[in-house]
């Protein structure tokens, strides 16, 4: 059970929210006791409407990066506000953050903005569908791209159609990589894939870099775009696409949540090779030139060039990772930690090792009570406004929600 | 010719950005002497790069209701920034503003809000798809639903397979609305109506109440889901649904740019019949759950509450039309002024009476070199924030403008 004030918001919400609450954010498939109202963020911290604090190890499913409520880059988004920000035209800024990015991005000449993730995500699919007059997409199975009908996980309000063109591979699986691009034939438009296996609910996986130099081969060899979707994880990895630190370039790359570090906007980048497709797709949204957002991510990229925050993220998700696998360990529980260390899934197994999904909402639950906010099917991240301090209070939080899920089992 | 710092940063975004600028913001399909970059805005001016200052009738392109840094609005968003905004769940305000939009919109029973216009018409589209499974959508020939692959107005990028199952029929021509929906049969999902007809290059028309209701009674007998895509003139027409005022009342209603008064979000509202089917669609995005725009959108509805801002706009406009008539019967120039006179279309026709293209430019050249800001083939807005002195200056501007086109057409 969350709060009184949580419960009686959710009764609020029930009425004029269908099921309450939608989209990722909803706690509907959450264990018990996660509130789903916050009234207060800061740095590393959240506050449900009941006022008990979390130390909050979504980030807001990816955009906190350097802490909420950071006091730079919201500065910047309050002062370009007091300038101009939606209007007839674009500001500079836009050319300014164009810049930015292609100095960032190593494969990048150019870029273009806009406000979800899926924009970006749809925009790199008709950018390679465009680029040689041809259809077929290539994804891995079970990738999430957006939330777009041709990109959505559910299928209700969807047709088949929305689909159409196509292929899927196993992740990390060069040989299905080719099949899928061979059933392709002359028609193959682009290849997508994630930075590194980020599906919820199974382990994650880095990227073979014999996979990813296949992709690239194969877009190469058929004119074809590859794309790496980096909106959950750019920035997260490394100061560029996330696939530079394999030494492989895409043709395209999707950002987006970190970016302006919780400020809506979103980029596609791309290449010279992909740049007069770009120019020929029609992509527009009403926000999307807003000036106050470009202004954040700008303060946004000066953080990440000068600051060791990615640095800091690795050795904090390392000493999560280390704390909890003692913990676990004394405790016996078995705790299966996957992905990147400052991009951590967290599931509980059961003894033979398979997934124990009702004792990883045990642990949530526990863990929840004692202020400590994971998530038990999706990757989490750390922001660089954690501390060590945060760090050592979530291991012995889960120490001590260890020992009551054990003994809950005991008892059972 | 805009001025050497708007050149300036052109050619420095043709390096970044494909072809400079893209979306309904590049001033490619503008007439010279448009501006691409503005660096201040407010009420209902803009100023260019080059300090140039604009009475803007183009008011973003639809958000700005209220005027340009509207105080009150911006002041909720900042105050909400210092709270709590884009987090792991939303805060208390999603259900404020649900609840608001409920009590203002007659028609809804609840609500659920996105970022882009797009998110609105993509998710209604789902909806309607899902509330009884079945696929044909009919939509007016022309009018602009969105940027989606299913939606966008251009074919680069997209497959035919994107459209699939979509039916077309004239705006305003109930028989033609029939007909699409007897070759729909027994796969009739939605009929998605414009609350007015606001499509591009050709004269607006207010909504025909037979059509309206003809529209309504076809969806009720096969048990499909009305539409009505009030993104761009939502709270221009009325402060309810814009078909509130013909006595129809669709199952969903779309909504964005103007309602938070250029903070970033949108909404899609619906009835009772059309909750279930809401429910089942899977629909996010990384800022959907931002607060601030929430704070700021609340703050907007009480103002569209509790201000004469419609009957304001409503008599500039008429007041603009007037002003405007009477310069071009002097000036024995023929404009075509159609639509709601708080969102007019005026393009510039030849003595036959058809369109005149070439005379349209130059006709918004002209009132761009004395600081009126046009659109030669889109339709504009009024916002409250304009006075009867910026309609009095734009209507001197505009007979300054026609003797000089007159001028030089004859001297051509």
């Amino acid at each position: 059970m969350s709060g009184p004030k949580d419960e009686a918001l959710k009764r609020r919400a029930e009425k004029v929210i269908p099921n309450g609450m939608y989209g990722h954010q909803t706690v509907r498939n959450l264990p018990e006791g996660y509130p789903q109202f916050f009234v207060r963020a800061e740095g590393a911290r959240l506050w449900d409407a009941d006022g008990r604090e979390f130390v909050d190890f979504m980030c807001a499913y990816g955009p906190n990066l350097f802490g909420y409520r950071n006091e730079t880059i919201d500065a910047a988004y309050v002062a370009q506000l007091s300038e101009i920000d939606a209007a007839t035209g674009p500001s500079p800024l836009i050319v300014d953050l164009a810049e930015a990015f292609v100095q960032q991005i190593g494969h990048a000449d150019w870029a273009m903005f806009c406000k979800n993730g899926t924009d970006a995500t749809s925009m790199a699919l008709m950018t390679a569908r465009a680029h040689a007059g041809k259809r077929k997409i290539v994804f891995a199975k079970g990738a999430y791209h957006g939330s777009a009908p041709w990109g959505t996980p559910a299928p209700a309000g969807t047709v088949e159609d929305d689909r159409a063109h196509f292929m899927y591979c196993a992740y990390n699986d060069a040989r299905s990589l080719e099949a899928a691009c061979a059933e392709a034939g002359d028609d193959l438009a682009g290849v997508f894939a994630a930075p590194f296996k980020h599906d919820v609910l199974v382990a994650q996986e880095a990227p073979d870099p014999a996979y990813a130099r296949r992709a690239r081969e194969l877009c190469d060899a058929k004119d074809a775009l590859l794309v790496v979707d980096d909106i959950r994880a750019g920035f997260r990895m490394s100061r560029d696409c996330s696939w530079a630190e394999l030494g492989v370039a895409p043709d395209l790359s999707c950002w987006g949540k970190a970016i302006a570090n919780g400020h809506p906007i979103s980029a596609l980048v791309g290449s010279d090779r992909a740049r007069t497709a770009a120019g020929e797709i029609f992509a527009t949204g009403s926000f999307w030139f807003q000036a106050a957002p470009m202004a954040a991510s700008l303060a946004t990229l000066k953080l990440i060039k000068e600051t060791d925050y990615l640095e800091r993220a690795i050795a904090l998700g390392e000493r999560l990772r280390a704390g909890l696998a003692e913990a676990a360990s004394r405790r016996g529980v078995r705790l299966e930690q996957t992905g990147p260390p400052q991009t951590p899934l967290i599931m509980v197994c059961d003894e033979k090792g398979d997934l124990d999904p009702k004792a990883g909402y045990a642990f949530g639950t526990e863990l929840a009570a004692r202020g400590v906010y994971f998530h038990p099917w999706h990757n989490m991240f750390i922001s660089a406004a954690m501390t060590e301090a945060d760090i050592d209070h979530a291991v012995s939080a889960a120490d001590d929600a260890m020992a009551a899920i054990r003994e809950t089992a005991a008892a059972g």
